[in-house]
């Protein structure tokens, strides 16, 4: 008998595991893969351990603007992808490492939730039973495959791909079609455009990068069709068959041959085959539903992390996970999702938290938007040459008070976390003016924005 | 007749003439040299573009641990001191176009202050004579150049280099002594011993990188210690002369021929020369003597940046003097010391904010020292083949809120202003662990520091 059982060994499932077992609640964890979930097995950290190569190796093609010269650069594909399994199996065992050290139990097995009865939930896992006071499913997502004509065997054939099968390519392909402009899509279309492939990124939208400013999806895409990345925005693809993707763009049909189709359109809670009806979750569009507590409609039944359907990202998963586990122990928490960061890990980075253009104007909010070059920072233009970097920021027009803040540029993913720091908060302008920031760095131009 | 003017155009005085012209202040900003000061000129921004190309050619030694093998690699000094002066000069010519537009006056000349008469405060400028309601002192610091035998003659014969000389090097020392271990000396070694320089660090204290927390500045001087640069602690440089430094160490006399000598054992306040005893100013050991509003001893005369020898930092000083025009605009405003990030640009950077493990220890506070490694983030794992990194975060036992925080590693430069705002806005570990950091990403330690 355990006091809590976790479904799913992601950021979501080992977090709240780790919390809980340091709180010492009995608690077993249930992972049908590897511990670390798709976020460390095959997407946050595997492709940044694959763009760090491909930022290194632009350099071969930047280094003459900053006074070094390099004679032939190469890059080692598979060197590259072997690095990535050695730097993931070193996360995986440092995970499993934690949870044992906080005394959770793992069970590798797929878990499926049985029943409720008088002592608890009864959770089965290769044939084994086990009982828990109280649930968390974390289970995660899984790709979106939609009923795409000749996908379900281009899959099979190896020919079209999912965020999995694209990391572990043995050679660089000369032509690759990303279907879905979103922010796997775009991170692994950086890589494939940096190490020389031609790349085509067929979106259904009429932009890139989802819900990102769309002052700052723009300037990406520019930039990256600059550096010869094909974007074709507004197209339904029609078929992946035949190593050839077919896409209709305004009554026309057009075909790219290829040697491979990422299939990135977006993901899925998963919830099937885990027994959420023995038990009567609530799902809505296949996620489980969840109050900002992770609270199910089951009493004693929680959900955390892309199960619940709400923002899909590892970070949010971690926090959602250590709300549970903090509304188990009885400390009141929640999730302020208003203030959660998002970052693509192209070349430049892309980094946002809170209100865009678009999300205000939606929404009816008086906001004061203010976008500034990067240029002010010295270190930016130390740093950047033909840089176009900005820094756009949303304020909140009678209280003076951040209510999102976008970055396209160096460093942008290590310094929203101070602007997600300030939306929270609900920091005022005059606040920020006060605060002293480094000189010369990128994030100063935070503060510069302030005074404009 | 002006309301303010300002002696010095570097950062605190070009700043707080940007927010006094905006305001609506005649204000004059008198500048002998080029606007942007030490900083801009021979300081801050000099430094960062000539270890942003350091920092490329080093890819070249380290490419083939991430899987990108480069041919010869070369670094071309000359282009680099010349790419240096492009960025200096669009910066300064910047800082030009900023002042013009908020309606400050400009005088490039050397400024005395002469008299307070019954309309205000006379500066005497190349013959001319301006009058200022308001006087503001931002006339900055020079290096600290001791009597050291052969000092004198090696600075004019070109052997000795203050900040200044050395970036303008025409090609790579073979042998460069470097006298004094803080920031300028540090951040100087490290560019040379990237680009092949033979380089030697002398300084006079036990430790290198003066105030920096113990810890972290034993891990920079192993670091470079094993890439090659030779530390000489606890020395008494004794000459400086015939392209040789001579120290005493334990009573021996030991002698280092090498091409140049860089002087950086510190820097003093720029207040001679400039008139501070025709208005009665009060100085300490030659600086001038400043509470947290900027006042001075005389009413109506502020000073700003490094010449009160508080801190020595230029956004401390961008910080004063928007303090002293806050002030002088009837707006209360202060600047609070103890949460003033600090970074030295080597590679790997190091930053910090507030106590550190000495100086809690020396006040006697009750606190809590962790040291964590970033091998909690996934991020710097994927980035850092034998990376070492670490952050340390000092809590108040009692109240829990953070008041320090230190760290070497990536990103460490881009990464402590959001520290710097724990720090000044007294945030408590409970409060941090409920925000969310962007994952994966190497400030996420500083939130996975707060669960230990």
């Amino acid at each position: 008998m355990y006091d809590l059982i976790i479904l799913g060994g992601g950021p979501a499932g080992y977090n709240a595991a780790e919390r809980a077992g340091h709180a010492g609640l009995k608690t077993l964890v249930i992972e049908e893969r590897a511990l670390g979930g798709v976020c460390l097995n095959e997407g946050c950290i595997p492709t940044k351990t694959l763009l760090y190569s491909a930022k290194i190796y632009d350099y071969a093609k930047h280094g003459k603007d900053y006074g070094v010269t390099f004679g032939s650069a190469e890059i080692d594909h598979a060197f590259v992808v072997n690095r990535k399994n050695g730097v993931v199996k070193q996360l995986v065992s440092g995970v499993g490492a934690k949870l044992k050290k906080s005394g959770v139990e793992v069970v590798k097995a797929t878990a499926v939730i049985k029943e409720r009865n008088a002592e608890g939930f009864v959770v089965t896992a290769d044939d084994k039973e086990y009982v828990g006071k109280q649930l968390l499913i974390a289970t995660g997502s899984s790709p979106a495959l939609p009923p795409i004509d000749g996908l379900a065997d281009s899959l099979k054939e190896g020919f079209a791909l999912t965020n999995r099968e694209v990391l572990d390519l043995n050679a660089i392909p000369k032509t690759i079609v990303v279907v879905g402009g979103g922010v796997i899509g775009l991170e692994m279309a950086s890589y494939f455009n940096s190490v020389g492939s031609k790349v085509y990124v067929v979106e259904m939208l009429d932009h890139i990068a989802g819900p990102v400013d769309r002052e700052i999806s723009k300037l990406l895409q520019k930039d990256y069709a600059s550096r010869g990345v094909e974007f074709i925005l507004g197209a339904r693809v029609t078929s992946i068959k035949n190593k050839t993707v077919t896409y209709e763009k305004d009554g026309k049909t057009v075909e790219i041959p290829a040697d491979y189709a990422l299939v990135s359109i977006g993901r899925r809670a998963r919830t099937a085959g885990i027994g959420c009806e023995n038990i009567g979750l609530k799902l809505e569009r296949g996620a489980i539903v969840t109050n900002e507590q992770g609270k199910t409609n089951v009493p004693g039944v929680w959900a955390a992390g892309d199960v619940n359907g709400k923002s899909m990202l590892a970070h949010t998963a971690y926090r959602e996970g250590e709300v549970c586990i903090n509304n188990i122990l009885g400390k009141k928490d929640r999730v302020n999702y208003a203030s959660i960061p998002s970052v693509i890990y192209t070349n430049p980075e892309v980094a946002s938290v809170g209100e865009t253009t678009e999300t205000a104007k939606e929404k009816g909010l008086d906001v004061d938007i203010q976008s500034v070059t990067l240029k002010y920072s010295g270190r930016y233009i130390a740093e950047n040459e033909h840089g176009y970097g900005i820094l756009k920021v949303i304020t909140d027009k009678k209280h003076k008070n951040i209510v999102g803040l976008h970055m396209i540029g160096s460093y942008a993913s290590e310094i929203i976390y101070g602007a997600a720091m300030m939306v929270e908060t609900e920091m005022r302008v005059e606040d920020i003016q006060k605060l002293v920031f480094p000189h010369p760095t990128v994030c100063e131009v935070i503060r510069e924005s302030m005074f404009m």
